[in-house]
């Protein structure tokens, strides 16, 4: 408990009460934590930090780059995807890059355009022309980005990618893919991605216990730059719901969120089991490892093309 | 799809638009099929049925008399516990006898009072006396009630106890549990339970894939006579707010609740696992199974004794 006078943050779940020094000391501890406990990170991992810039992705990259100068012989590069989104995305850029700057770390874009041959806004106008209604702007994003990243990890020659999902995205990916009944995906979400092919690079992600809330704070806090306008797509109906849900239930009941990412991790042996059984080929379009002969980013593609 | 001009019931997950008569005739369809799926009886159970005298029990001993008499070697008998709430279980207790009477099924009354000592009113007078405030109303009578029902139904000599958990039921207890992180627990609750001591009478739900509102219509439909007022304890803060959340989930993804309950049947192989671990030893008080030297009726009966 901090003996400070002013205290400048209560949390709730665990009943501190902390002054701003602490409150940063706190979150920095935390993600070490998380960082050791899941095995994260080799000492010699090069590590791609997917930054959108937004709080929480430009927060990881000011913890990762203060916690990088402890370890020699690892090191740091920013990925940031530029999707393509008129009015968006640009501003997003160039605060990613001015952090990267600020920090010294080399920043990599990798865009939609040059990988698949259309932005983001025209695959959305294309999909409506055509009269697409089963996905969302967020499904095509999604498949898209994560291929994205993956291939501009590669190229920087990247061990692990670090991505900045929080306590409530983790959560919230949960309990959607129960109410999704998608147990694979439930299965293979998790804090450290297994290595289920040499052409994927694997995920980490260091603020998996850490609220939303409190990551968003942190970038107050250290007057981190961010963007803070939203996607102006962002439509997913249902994770909207369990969203809300899940912010009502931690305010009645302080610590659900941990407690539902924590039940998960009591039966992650029983789920890596199941995870173990996917399979993986490599699509017959782009060559990409894929669970079935097309891959889902060139099951897309062909769709609006 | 029903061909008859008046429909009287849409079930949105499914899109069939049902007249009366097949209303009832799916709901019976699905408690058969959920009864094979599950092997719930044996052609020569004795079943104790577990009958409180509200709409999801009584239409519970309806079918299953119904389906009965086309199994001449097995047999029913109603349990009923007497928890002793005033100005509540009396006029429950007359409409479960009611019911039983125009069955033609025995009927078995245990109460509290006879193997406790005290009535749920005398229970709940007493902790509140003794400042109990971690345990409600509702903790006492699960832990209790759950007893009482295992003691009637070896006394009856049956086989299986059914209980009328609906899939409503199902649901909130899988995420209260994952709320909770109650994983042993999740791993345990299942529509027919494991044998895990020969002094545990197995528990099998035959309505485990019947929504709550399609069980009270079916009462409804039927013109069986239920108790229609609620409990007057009823407590249970969080399995409220989660009833609320997947009602109003349902009501947007029709489906939902389904799906969730087919989530956790999938990964079902793996909680089984998890349930084999659970060790029982006989209560040094009582010598009813339990997994620590006292089991949980004794220990509360000690703390407001």
């Amino acid at each position: 408990m901090c003996k400070r006078k002013e205290s400048f943050f209560f949390r709730l779940y665990s009943g501190e009460s902390l002054c701003k020094k602490c409150f940063v000391g706190s979150i920095e501890a935390k993600v070490r934590a998380s960082i050791a406990k899941y095995h994260m990170f080799n000492f010699d991992d090069r590590i791609a930090v997917a930054v959108s810039g937004g709080k929480d992705s430009t927060s990881l990259l000011h913890i990762l780059a203060k916690m990088e100068r402890l370890h020699p012989k690892a090191s740091l590069v920013a990925v940031t995807v530029d999707e393509g989104i008129k009015g968006y995305r640009g501003e997003a850029l160039s605060i990613a890059a001015a952090n990267c700057k600020t920090l010294g770390i080399e920043h990599h874009v990798v865009s939609f355009k040059e990988l698949y041959g259309f932005t983001l806004d025209e695959i959305v106008a294309r999909a409506q022309r055509k009269g697409e209604r089963e996905l969302t702007s967020c499904a095509y994003c999604g498949v898209l980005r994560r291929r994205a990243l993956n291939v501009a990890a590669r190229d920087v020659g990247a061990d692990k990618i670090a991505t900045a999902h929080t306590l409530d995205d983790e959560v919230q990916t949960i309990l959607l893919n129960i109410f999704r009944g998608d147990i694979l995906r439930l299965a293979k979400e998790k804090p450290v991605t297994d290595e289920v092919h040499p052409r994927f690079v694997r995920k980490v992600k260091p603020f998996c216990e850490i609220p939303e809330k409190e990551s968003a704070l942190y970038a107050y806090v250290k007057k981190i730059k961010v963007q803070d306008a939203p996607c102006p797509y962002a439509s997913e109906a249902l994770r909207n719901d369990v969203r809300v849900m899940l912010n009502r239930m931690e305010e009645k009941h302080a610590g659900t969120k941990f407690t539902v990412f924590k039940s998960i991790e009591r039966i992650r042996p029983a789920l890596d089991e199941i995870a173990k059984k996917a399979d993986f080929k490599e699509c017959i379009e782009c060559g990409e490892p894929a669970s079935s002969d097309l891959c889902k980013a060139c099951e897309m593609l062909r769709q609006i093309g």
